[in-house]
């Protein structure tokens, strides 16, 4: 008994068939090809879902789709640019078979959760580290996404209430992801490395635009000052955003994912140094949230997608 | 069929006799004349529950008691001055009965989302806005404990992340707590009316020690300017801890409880337009989350107490 996943994104559709303990049996991907409407794109989905259930038994379809999905429609995709699609129902006729839609973080949060890092954990908060800070919050197995749908969005919860905070995409000042994202690396390594001129960050990256969100960590590594500065900040902020969620879920396990977290232990472990005194109560606490990072890469969303359809049928 | 509700103060024991959908029957007080071991202050519970359930048919006991509670066992309460004390063993031992405990700040908030402000709700969060801030996470009718038993602090937050920033009394700077408590408040009040002489603060209160979390809300009704400065910088730091809540659960409802909360209108009106630009994707949100006071008062203590033992049984 198999189910499908779908992630949904702005450059391609990725869909697998995956096992009931979430492992990917069979997978393919085809381009998105925006801008097209609801409806193309869905019968792309359907014809991709067709090709990977051929012969199998499948019990429903799992999507990961950007926006705020409420019940199985798309109420507003900002990558896609769609509002109010009934996406489910309209697939639902499409295939046959029964579909279930989610937000994409909150759905690759929900594959972390029940099949990658945090697998039998009671609870998990996942958090991306990418170009935001998007995340999913998973709670006895299942997704939060609050009354409007719209829940987790730990991105947007501000850390630095001050009118000369850094400017975040929602248009708000402050927020956790205008320090933690990927961007916010970057745009830190790229001022230190124009005020640093003798700097490594200038070695490694020999123009502004070469600064990756790896470089201060490279650099940081070989003893540069000015790298270790920004690692050291970059560090203390997403410390402050980590340890507000957990004051508030006290989850069993926080994952990070993205590219930032591909630092591993050189992120990690100056991480929960930073986070431990920050936690409420923790020196009494018998039981500690696990730091850690993700483990699926990009087929938490696959998987995710096909255990929504599990637990959702 | 009947559940006893234990609200345990630092200075009262209140306790009710409740029905299942929440009301009242019968209530009780005795002074917890601290200090005093949890033996001792558990056979004073058990008298007094036996007492209100005399002749009743009474199911289960529950409990909101200060500190982290896990599955059952005070695991460690500053205001009782207990560690690890088996509360529920204790207590069932001596009454015969079923026995759940719970944070008392939880519990209340479970009394409100079930049966006060929130009632029919899918979700609530209730923010106390009293010396702390405090609070509780009700999802589809449960409360969020967490894997360790300590969620949800909600006060302990950070929305101010710079060395400067308020000292809050969990030893950390900035946090939600330092500005939107009852003593924050009036921690900013005494602040105005000393920077401002000309202020009817200094009317209102003759002297320092005569501010109270009202002074500066009566004096801004009255027109005055450097009260008014203090009701804005308050509601605008309240409402980023109420955005960044709002933009990690996406409740139905907000609930605000504590003396604070009394101002009703006065703060909820100023609040609601302050909050509103916060939250994430709010333009194109078909549901919002509904920010309002809490309707029970003290009895939330008692009535979210009987209604977990009504949950856990």
């Amino acid at each position: 008994m198999y189910y499908l996943g779908v992630d949904l994104g702005g450059t391609n559709i990725k869909a697998a068939l995956v096992t009931e303990s979430g492992e990917i049996v069979k997978e393919a991907s085809i381009p998105t090809n925006l801008p097209r409407t609801g409806e193309e794109i869905c019968d792309d989905i359907a014809a991709l879902c067709g090709q990977l259930a051929q012969g199998e038994r499948v019990v429903g379809i799992g999507i990961g789709c950007p926006g705020t999905v409420d019940h199985g429609v798309v109420l507003y995709s900002n990558n896609l640019d769609w509002h109010d699609f009934a996406m489910a129902d309209y697939l639902k006729a499409k295939t046959g078979m029964q579909v279930y839609i989610g937000n994409d973080a909150n759905v690759a949060a929900l594959g972390e959760a029940l099949a990658g890092c945090a697998k039998g954990a009671e609870s998990a908060v996942i958090v991306t580290l990418g170009t935001g800070v998007g995340g999913g919050v998973v709670l006895g197995g299942r997704l939060l996404t609050g009354y409007t749908g719209a829940a987790a969005e730990p991105g947007h919860t501000v850390i630095l209430d001050t009118p000369d905070a850094p400017l975040c995409t929602c248009g708000r000042r402050g927020c956790f992801e205008s320090f933690a994202s990927a961007t916010a690396l970057i745009r830190m390594t790229k001022e230190a490395r124009a005020a640093h001129p003798e700097s490594l960050l200038n070695t490694l990256a020999l123009t502004k635009n070469a600064v990756t969100g790896r470089t201060a960590f490279d650099a940081a590594t070989k003893g540069d000052a000015a790298a270790k500065e920004v690692v050291d900040r970059y560090t203390r902020y997403l410390a402050v955003g980590v340890a507000n969620l957990i004051n508030i879920f006290f989850p069993e396990v926080i994952g990070l994912s993205g590219g930032v977290a591909n630092q591993g232990e050189n992120l990690l472990a100056p991480l929960r140094a930073a986070v431990e005194p920050m936690v409420f109560g923790n020196a009494f606490a018998k039981k500690h949230t696990r730091i850690t990072t993700c483990t699926l890469g990009y087929r938490a969303g696959v998987i995710g997608a096909a255990l929504l359809a599990k637990q959702e049928e």
